[in-house]
């Protein structure tokens, strides 16, 4: 039996640090966030594996924008499927709007206001109107030019003309890193489409996605998962490996629990079953907040590959 | 103040009287099933109010079958939106299949046998096998007539098709209660339409059902919200009555819980800053189990009603 | 394998007949709820049984005091390890005071008006206030009598010179079940007693229950246990049993999750390793809100016992 | 209204900057850690104020027993409030005992050979033989000069016997760092010492420690807490500051959640209703596993301060 060894922390201790702390002492939340971060760096160190990536929750209202359109920039990341909610709001930050901190007011007076809450998130409706109105242009300039579009052609299409580095949207279209968000739809940048197709003759296809992810799934000798909260979001990422006989490897991060068996708070030994995940793959789940845990394993990485 | 009574309980005891009990007490878990139950025993009366409800989890491998299937017939609610996953199971029963308890098997023991697991819920692959054969003679079927449809219209068309009384979905059909499903594509369903539409002539508009249901919304003179788990579906059902202002009344029923910030464990106190429940609406949120709450509210409603 | 069957609620339903229901769909929580019915069920039918009742968590303020106090007059329960809050807050309602719910007023307004918040309840100053003169007397009354004490006995004498029949500490002193309190020191009753030790001649021994305890274990053929919340008094519970090498069979309803480590959510499962429960223990664990679970397994138990 | 920055991290980042970054952002978990951090610097920072130290949950098995000795040889903690296990575990450890990682085997298994399991952390027999032996010598050695002692002064007598500089026993002995423990019996060093009593002239006063303790507490300027884990542990710490008025400023962290009212969840707002906080205190509650959020915070504090 490996033992527990107590961790030690330090004056000017680098992230990298504290992480190789927790892997000595190998057990709960530290031993599963040092195992996580082994695994995240064994996925990127390996040639032969493309990391598919799922952003579910308020992962870019939340602070992980920039990280997001890192990840993709390193080529630490190779495919992303996101809820339709993270594009809206890396389109609203890229359009000039920002996301406050929550003072803890009422969600009346909130509304009174035009500010909607997500957690101690606040969002303008001023910067939703500008959304729109960008929104709008972006659309007519594809619709212009295509009249029938699956959501990652669509996705690409947006990203092209969206002028903002930092844009995890525009960074994934000139990386060529393929986004995915299967519900797109329920979203404000859905409802926008939704309202475009009523006066344009423009088609947005449910299912033509899948013929390009299952060509990119079967084209990866190896793939490996990072799934960041999100039930529609990560099932559509284990779900597309089934192709090659599921996930290589992967890491979950969720305060979700397991015992009501929605799939947010399911164990990744789960897919194991349905073969979303291989017999042998190598998988931790870590049980905390993505905006704390993420940020931290990714920082540890950053030094070990 | 309002004193809490100590609950009682006695033998024989109908459900309807433990929630009474509950609602004598008024606080804790205790407190917000009552008030859970007092809530949908308006909204049920309320013969202006159109009832919502969505599937989120496992909702029909988990024993709620019959009780949306009857929820339907008694009219008790008006509008479904589900996840893809609750209408392939529904389909899988619907063929003959079945769903077993777990035993505590390894996951890559289970994966040997074909047998896929949700919690400790199991189905096994000749299921899936039976459902596959059966749903591509339905893609057949409404294929012939029409080229390209709805997510709403196709699944009423399935609906149509199916020949099971105990079917929420061939139930849905007979009553004319339209079923939406978002995230459908992310399902076994999904997966079958895509292989269906490489090699026939079917296209499936990802946007198309926003126009029936905005006409739904706007005809409803009130709504109502009965949200049993779910993130995708959760949202779209708040989004959808946007045109009215939101819900002026619904429950929720969860084990997530709000703080990182994904929209299945938020409040649904804050829909309202976001003009998806009214100002002055009526909202509980009870944290529990959907197959122990769920069943417990509305066997309790049936005798208040 | 068990086939799970969709589960039926109807019209007049008994809470029995719900449970029944659970009981054919066997898996998710639904599941848990009908086997630790069957459990608790078990348990009290058993007449080699002692039945040890841990109660953490703020129990007697959420509504289950009657529960308790019924549970000890039908001998359902022969021995009770609470916490030193529910012994204050069963003393401050045989005294005459109340629990109120809480109308969502911020907590520095609570204080300013003297009223304690636990969760969604309030308790007024004021009854404090008569509960420590209360208290003093019967402190006054005992210590004329004694010099050194146990906990146990203190509760037992406490018990007898209450006058409230709904009282648990009452009846458990009546009926001769004793009830223990390992952590009473932290609590109001604690408080009171440490003042009053003060400046009166009066021991109150930490250790000395244990004889009284271990004999108690000792002469129990079986013993069984209901573990209602609670780090510190359902850990004395387990650990009571270690004399007769652990529990027979037990259940438990918590809401804390496992994966970091602290007692009070730890899989029952766990106990065996320590022989806190016997290897082939009969043991379940329900993932809810006490307030909820507990009147609704105890009343099911009530039709089949 | 403050404006969400999107976290940036880097290669050879230092812990304390990332903390920095996540207080750039300042929402979610990311946020409450950082106000968590930056409440800790000032507490520790503040030369008039007593910082208390609750000790819930397996701590010290999990892998903190190194951060705690730091933490009051640095006098950044002034006090501290610890379960039984923890203590007991500590010794343990000073015995020349070990922690083991888990290996997923079955409680039974492990129960056939000796091993107690807590969560993914094992614990052999073993060492308890060792630590019983040893204890009793040390209870001989106290037991010979006193026969009354209170919890306090035990462990304190305690301390100063055991021969390691990494225990955080033995270290606050030295340091005059006072240790309480009120649930002590309730563990492994409580049933050795109720044994040890059985046949030798030595009481443990249980509500004793309250003088010192209201002492300590009326001696402060003012009071910090860090509560880590725990019902009794915690609720013990908030209610010792009842004679000041509460504290003054404090952090938390937990995973248990606070809807079903039980201590160890709520919220330390809650605290202020009964003056175990102050009105106008610092309060911050970060919903994680401890063994990865406290060393993540403390290791930025020692930059900081």
């Amino acid at each position: 039996m490996d033992k527990v060894n107590q961790l030690n922390v330090k004056k000017d201790m680098k992230v990298s640090e504290l992480i190789g702390q927790f892997d000595q002492s190998g057990v709960l939340g530290s031993g599963r966030v040092a195992r996580a971060s082994n695994i995240l760096c064994d996925m990127i160190n390996d040639v032969g594996m493309n990391v598919f990536m799922s952003l579910g929750g308020p992962l870019i209202p939340g602070g992980l924008r920039n990280i997001v359109t890192d990840m993709i920039k390193n080529k630490h990341v190779n495919l992303i499927i996101s809820s339709g909610a993270n594009i809206t709001h890396d389109m609203l930050e890229a359009f000039g709007g920002n996301h406050y901190r929550d003072e803890g007011r009422d969600d009346e007076d909130l509304n009174a206001d035009g500010i909607g809450r997500i957690a101690d998130i606040n969002v303008g409706s001023d910067d939703f109107t500008i959304f729109e109105r960008e929104i709008i242009k972006i659309f007519e300039d594809i619709s212009s030019r295509k009249s029938k579009i699956s959501i990652q052609e669509l996705l690409y299409e947006v990203g092209l003309l969206i002028d903002d580095e930092n844009s995890f949207l525009a960074t994934a279209a000139r990386m060529k890193t393929p986004v995915f968000a299967p519900g797109l739809i329920d979203s404000m940048f859905g409802l926008q489409l939704w309202m475009f197709t009523q006066d344009h003759d423009f088609t947005v296809d449910a299912v033509a996605d899948m013929h390009y992810l299952s060509d990119f799934v079967f084209d990866s000798e190896r793939i490996g998962g990072i799934l960041l909260g999100g039930g529609l979001t990560k099932h559509y990422t284990l779900a597309s490996t089934l192709l090659k006989g599921g996930l290589d490897s992967a890491i979950q991060i969720t305060l979700d629990r397991p015992e009501a068996g929605s799939l947010s708070g399911a164990p990744l030994q789960e897919a194991k079953s349905w073969s979303k995940a291989k017999c042998g793959s190598t998988l931790e789940t870590v049980i905390g907040d993505v905006t704390i845990i993420f940020p931290l394993i990714y920082a540890s990485v950053l030094d070990k590959i």
